[in-house]
């Protein structure tokens, strides 16, 4: 989605983190999912609608138990539990189900830059560098803000604001990431800083193609990362759509 | 290789697993070959042809027995032993001979269609990223299929036809491979679907590559996997030949 | 830096190894660096100069002890400590400040060539495959020379000149290696082969990259590699910018 002359382009990934069923009751992992005996799963295969339940052996074996047998390569995710309390929402995939509902939010009034739904962020990534190179070659689009959703650590804290992340397993370039927190720092909006050595998202995959995009991690962060219960504080999601609005704006 | 108007390319890696020699006597991997105490292994120098054998001491040193020695830099591999039955072929290196067997056998009687020869595929990649481009920016070539050898599991057995190939550790998009199941199915050739969670194969490289290329990996199955035994039944591989015939004409 | 109708490309990267500030007085590597009770580390942020020392604590976790707090994201890296022998110089980061130097003492003379100095080579690659582009697609650059610092092992000496790489984890084109070496006996410049299993350069990058260039890493070998006690012979370095003088010339 492209709105006016567009300077900087917001990635969002859609994908989400699951399962495909192997053989004999067997899983593979999709992406990094948590897994927990009795996890509720969902899915779909030619036979109709499935409900089943993740079963994590003694040698730590991943198989589900269902009423019928699963067609080999079918797809599972987390069952959605939405709950929402005065200042919290928990469901599962509020990373990224946010970043994209973020994204979306900006759309409604953005006159100038460029919204790109990503896949394969939770697993082997491969879509980013194709779109950068579109956005890149077509548009002089050099800047990117990745909306995306991070983590809870002792650093990071619930109601603070969303992230500018200087770091994770990537680094992206500084004097880009000080313009962001200079703009934020004058906007008001809250935000925090996060410094980490692992993690990684769609900016690592910007780095990586041979083309010359800046880029930055913004976005709020979660407990109960990649489990059924991903958490986020309310506030976070609406300093997160206001920060988005401001830098699409300045940067 | 490049035949009438390519819409689909395959794509068989040639390069072979193996060791390089290091110093006194030493040696370091070649991808991931199997490394048993006695393996024969061939390779030449500029003093003229080696035979030797590979040694693994108790500290898993990986080191060669030979009459004398062997330049610095040297390529060995294991010393072929070809041994064909009723209905097996067993010897070193099927992965990939078979792939680029089946992609020449092809060729015989391909209309449209483009053909690709890789290295590094066992080491560090770096040849599709170059060739899809090539294939992408002259031809338009937006479909590949990755000739080469899978693997022998609970799942995949032999004589049951060649893997159509769901995911390893690269998940191709799901669209693709189903229209490729549609025609294996339609084509009457005997197949089976594959679904692991390891392995990798050219395919992960094009989709890294900042190109819209499509993948799937299709290819006979093999026991012994990376040792001088690898053995593959003769009907996977005359099923291999059928189905990526009906392929090119109809993808 | 372009001079003439340029060939070979000479790559040296300029980023180092070091640290950043995280919370509670933590911090996350920037690449490998090798990690001591005790290194004195400097660095800067907006409050000033910063002089402090390294702890590890029994846990392997990585904390600064400072007179004062620094601010989360500051980056810190070894202090220098410049020692001259007669026949070595020891100091931090000559990895890769020695590859710039000698890749600057060939600008001197150089009629054609270009020269390129990248970041990111120590930790997440990115800059390589958009310099590697820029010079293939504008200048038709098809060689490359990694201009950078390998490690003294049991098969590579002090004072035996730079080595020219067989393989370190990446392998390069066999056939341009065996032409670099050829014309590097010719030139009696002394030099030695080296072969490695693990460990990488910003040659790994240009192999990933789409485009079709060759590489292979030329430069002296160093002792207590990563740490802020790195040694090099001098004489390895003068051989290393003669070797470096010839192959622009000859490749």
């Amino acid at each position: 989605l492209v709105f006016g002359k567009p300077r900087t382009a917001i990635y969002a990934h859609m994908d989400n983190i699951g399962f495909t069923v192997r053989y004999n009751n067997g899983l593979v992992k999709i992406g990094g999912p948590r897994t927990e005996n009795g996890f509720h799963l969902t899915g779909k295969d030619s036979q109709g609608e499935i409900d089943c339940f993740l079963v994590v052996d003694e040698e730590n074996n991943l198989l589900y138990e269902a009423k019928r047998e699963i067609e080999r390569g079918t797809e599972l995710s987390f069952k959605p539990n939405f709950r929402e309390e005065e200042e919290y929402i928990q469901s599962c995939y509020l990373d990224n189900r946010l970043g994209v509902y973020s994204a979306l939010k900006v759309c409604e009034t953005l006159e100038n830059g460029a919204i790109a739904f990503s896949c394969w962020e939770e697993h082997g990534k491969g879509s980013v560098s194709v779109i950068g190179k579109f956005l890149y070659e077509n548009y002089k689009v050099r800047q990117a803000l990745i909306s995306d959703i991070s983590w809870i650590t002792e650093g990071v804290l619930h109601g603070k604001g969303p992230v500018v992340s200087i770091r994770d397993s990537g680094i992206p370039r500084r004097s880009y990431v000080n313009r962001i927190i200079e703009i934020a720092k004058a906007s008001k909006v809250p935000f925090q800083l996060e410094v980490e050595g692992s993690g990684g998202s769609d900016g690592i995959e910007l780095q990586h193609s041979p083309f010359p995009i800046d880029w930055c991690f913004v976005g709020a962060a979660e407990d109960h990362v990649h489990t059924p219960d991903e958490k986020v504080h309310k506030k976070d999601i609406d300093s997160m759509i206001d920060l988005y609005m401001v830098l699409m704006e300045k940067l």
